[in-house]
C-alpha cells in the first residue's frame, strides 16, 4: 500500500533565493515558515514532487528539508510526511484586529427567518446528488443571466400550481434573494423613466434603501384593516407590496384593492412589484393567490427559497412582464450570477415532490408554534392581541400606547432579542404610530421555542 | 403500504367562484387546466388534502373531481391519483417567444473555461456531504458579507501555501466570480476618489466595461516581450494586472517590473488589482508566487474557482488590504451574497486535500492537450508560433500579418469557433496590432481534443 503522504498531492508555492539551490530553498522555506505563511501543522509536498515541479534535484530537496527539520522548522515522521513542526506563530503584521463576538442573546424572536434547524439537509443532498448525476457538462458553465433552464421550468409548474401565478421560464430570472431582485428591478424602473415608488407605510426598510439607491425615491401608501391603501398611486410609476400577507402587519390585501392595484396599472402603465415572501404558508383562511394571476403584464412576481428553505441558498426568483425580461436579465448581466449546482439541486427538489413536502411539514411546525403563541398570550398576557396570525412566520403583538420601547428593553433583560413595529414604519408615513411587537417564529429551534414563549410573556406588560 | 399519492402532499392554490362551492370548484379547476396554469400530468392533492386547505368538505372536492374527469379534463387512476390528462394545450397569451438555438459548432477554443466534463462530480458531492453534516444551524442564515468562515479560513491557507499570499481569513472577501470582485473593487476605488485605472493593453473587455460602469476611466498601459510596461502608471490610481500569466498573451510579469509596480503603489498610494485567474497551472517553468506577497497592504490578490473547478460555481475570493475590508464587504452588503452550501462545501474540498488533487490532475490534463497543440502545430502548421504555452489553460499562435479574420473565418468553415487576438486589445492600445489566435485548451472534453486540433489546424495558414 502506498505511504498516504505519498499519494496526497499537495501543492506549494517557494521561491529560492540567493547562491546555491540547497542553501536558496533552505532559506525560502524557513522564511515561509517563520513569516507564518506555512502555518503550523501544513503538510509539504514529498521532495519528489516538489523537486518535479521546481525542476531540480529529489536530493536537494530532501537534504533542504533535512536541515529544517534539524533546525526544529520541520517535523518528519515515517508515515505522515514533512510537516511544518507545531510552534507560536507571531501573527504577520498588519492583519486586520479580530472583531469581537457580541454577547449573544438566549432567544431569537426576530422575523424574516425560518427554522434553520429544520432545513431538510438529507433530502437536499439527495436532491443534489440526482441533479448533479443528470446535468450536462455546460450545466456548469457560465450560463444564461436568466438563471439554469431546468430551475425556471420547475418554478413555472410550482408557481402556476401553487400560487396561481402565471408563469412560462421564459419570463422567470432567477435571482440571489428578494433584495437582489428589488435592486435589479430599481436599476430596471430608473432606467425606465420611474422617479418614485410607492411603497407600504411599514416594510423592510432594506428594500425601502435599496430603491433610493437605484435612484428611486419612496413613498408610502396609507394603511388600515383592510391593508395597503392604493388610492394615492396616481403620483408612483410603480408600487412595492406584500398582497398575499402584509410584512409585517399580516393582513392580505382586500380584494377591492388588489383590483384597484391592477386597474391602476393598467390605467398609467404603473408596474406592480408583488413580494410573495410567505405566499406558501397559510393556516386559518383561504388561500390568497398570487396578484400577479390578475395581470401578468403589469405584475412581477417575486419569490425566495430564504422563507421556504433557508437563506444561505441565496435563491430567489422573478415572474417578469415579457417586455421587462430582456432588461432584466441585462442588468443582471453575468457578474452576479447564482451558483448553477444550487439551481439545479432547487430544480430537482421541486419536481421531485420534496418542496411540497418541506413546505407542509414546516405549515405544521409553524402552525403549531402559533398556536402556541396564542394559548401563552391568553393565559398570561390577556391583555395583548396577536393578529396577522392567519399565516405566516410571524405575528403582530399590539401593547398598550406608549410601552413599546420599554417591552423591548424588558425582554432584552430577560435574553430575549425581538423588535418594535417602529423599526418598520417608513419614516413618512402618516398614520398615528401604534406600538407593537413583531414576533418571528422561525429562529428559536423546536425545543428552544416554550422557552422564547416564557420570556416573551414575562416582558409583556 | 400507504398509496404513494396518499402520502404525497402536494400544494394546489385554486379559488372556487360563483354560486356554490361544488360548481366554484369545478369552474375554477377546469379555467386552470384550460389555460394551461396546470400542466398536463401534473398530480393533484388527494380530495381529503385539498379538502383540508379550502375548508370545505371532502365530498365536494371529491364530486368536482369526477365532474372534471368525466369532462376530460383531469384522468384518475387508482396508485397515481387525479392528474391533469395529458392534452395540447394552448401557450398562454403574452408568452415571450422562445429563444432560438444557434446553431452550434462542433468545436469551441475560446480561452477562458476549464474541462468541464472533468468537473469532479463524485468528489464534490462528497464534500457537500461532510460539509452539510458538520455545518451550524446558523451557517444557513444570512450570514457574514464576507462569506462563511469557514472558507474564508481555508483560502487563507491554500493561497499562503500554494501562491504565497499573505493571507488573514479576516481579510478575505468571498464573491460571485472574478468579476463580481472587480465589480466591487471599482466601486470602492470610485468612492475613494480613484477617476483613472490603468489596465494592460491586451484584456478582457468585460473587465473595462466593468470598471468604466463604475464610473472609472480606463488607460492601457504599453506591452513588450517582458510583460506589461509600468512606467506609465503616474496617472492612474490603479492598475489591474495579470501578473502571473498575462492574460491572454501568457507571459508573466518580468520581476523588475513586479518590483517596479509596487514601488509605484507605495510612492502613490496606488492600489494594484492582481488578477491570479490561473496561478496553479504552470507546466515548464518556476512557479510565479503571487504580487501580492511583496506588499499586502498595496495588492488585492483576486482569485477564482472558474478556472480550476468550474464557473457554475460562482465562487471566487478577494484577498484585501486591512483598510478596505470594511469598504468592501459594506458596497457588496448582503445583496448579492453566494450560497452558503457552495462556500460550506469548498471550503471542506480544500481542506481534505481533494482541491490539490483535482488541481494537479487538471495540470497533467491540460499539460497533455498542450503538448498536443504544439507537436500539431509542428507537424501540420510549421510557420505558426505557439507562444504563453509555459503555463494556463490557453495558447497564443502566431499568424502571419493580415490574416486573422480569414483565419477565424476559416476555422468557422471547420466547425471551430476560435478567437482571434483583436478581440482582447484594448481599443487605446498604441502596440501595432499583431495577428494571432488565442486558443483555449479547457472546452472540448478529452476525446473532442484531436478533433478540435484537426480543425485548428485544418483553418491554419
Amino acid at each position: 500500500m502506498a505511504k498516504p503522504w505519498a499519494t496526497f498531492g499537495v501543492d506549494l508555492h517557494v521561491e529560492p533565493t540567493g547562491p546555491g539551490l540547497r542553501r536558496g530553498l533552505t532559506d525560502a522555506l524557513r522564511e515561509a515558515v517563520r513569516s507564518g505563511r506555512l502555518a503550523p501543522g501544513t503538510r509539504l509536498p514529498s521532495s519528489r514532487a516538489l523537486a518535479t515541479d521546481l525542476g531540480i534535484a529529489r536530493n536537494t530537496v530532501a537534504d533542504a528539508y533535512a536541515d529544517l527539520v534539524a533546525e526544529g522548522w520541520l517535523t518528519a515522521r515515517q508515515g505522515s510526511g514533512t510537516r511544518v513542526a507545531e510552534r507560536r506563530v507571531v501573527p504577520p503584521a498588519g492583519a486586520a484586529p479580530r472583531r469581537r463576538e457580541l454577547g449573544r442573546p438566549e432567544y431569537d424572536l426576530r422575523p424574516g427567518f425560518p427554522d434553520l434547524a429544520s432545513f431538510p439537509r438529507t433530502e437536499w443532498l439527495r436532491a443534489a446528488r440526482r441533479a448533479l448525476a443528470r446535468a450536462p457538462y455546460d450545466a456548469l458553465g457560465y450560463g444564461d443571466p436568466r438563471g439554469r433552464p431546468e430551475l425556471r421550468a420547475a418554478l413555472a409548474g410550482y408557481l402556476s400550481r401553487v400560487r396561481g401565478v402565471r408563469a412560462d421560464p421564459e419570463r422567470i430570472v432567477v435571482c440571489g434573494g428578494f433584495a437582489h431582485g428589488l435592486r435589479i428591478l430599481g436599476t430596471v424602473l430608473r432606467a425606465r423613466g420611474v422617479r418614485t415608488v410607492a411603497v407600504e407605510s411599514y416594510g423592510l426598510r432594506e428594500h425601502w434603501r435599496l430603491l433610493r439607491a437605484a435612484g428611486l425615491h419612496t413613498t408610502p401608501l396609507p394603511f388600515d384593516e383592510l391593508g395597503t391603501d392604493p388610492r394615492e398611486l396616481d403620483h408612483a410609476g410603480a408600487v412595492l407590496l406584500t398582497p398575499a400577507h402584509q410584512f409585517p402587519m399580516g393582513v392580505p390585501l382586500h380584494r377591492d384593492r388588489r383590483a384597484a392595484v391592477v386597474d391602476w396599472a393598467r390605467r398609467t402603465g404603473g408596474l406592480v412589484l408583488e413580494d410573495d415572501y410567505d405566499g406558501e404558508f397559510r393556516y386559518d383562511r383561504q388561500p390568497v393567490g398570487a396578484l400577479q394571476g390578475l395581470d401578468p403584464d403589469r405584475v412581477v412576481h417575486l419569490g425566495t427559497a430564504s422563507k421556504s428553505l433557508a437563506p444561505g441558498l441565496r435563491l430567489a426568483w422573478m415572474v417578469l412582464p415579457p417586455a421587462l425580461v430582456e432588461e432584466a436579465a441585462a442588468v443582471k448581466g453575468g457578474v452576479d450570477t447564482c451558483g448553477a449546482l444550487d439551481q439545479l439541486t432547487l430544480a430537482e427538489f421541486l419536481t421531485s415532490g420534496a418542496y411540497d413536502r418541506h413546505v407542509r411539514a414546516s405549515r405544521l411546525r409553524y402552525r403549531r408554534r402559533r398556536d402556541a403563541l396564542v394559548a401563552a398570550l391568553a393565559a398570561r398576557a390577556p391583555e395583548v392581541r396577536a393578529t396577522g396570525i392567519a399565516a405566516g412566520l410571524h405575528a403582530v403583538l399590539r401593547l398598550p400606547p406608549g410601552t413599546e420601547q420599554s417591552v423591548v428593553q424588558a425582554a432584552h433583560w430577560q435574553g430575549l432579542v425581538v423588535d418594535g413595529l417602529a423599526r418598520y414604519r417608513h419614516a413618512d408615513a402618516r398614520a398615528e404610530p401604534m406600538d407593537a411587537l413583531v414576533v418571528g417564529y422561525g429562529t428559536p429551534p423546536d425545543h428552544g421555542w416554550s422557552g422564547a414563549l416564557d420570556a416573551l410573556c414575562a416582558a409583556l406588560p
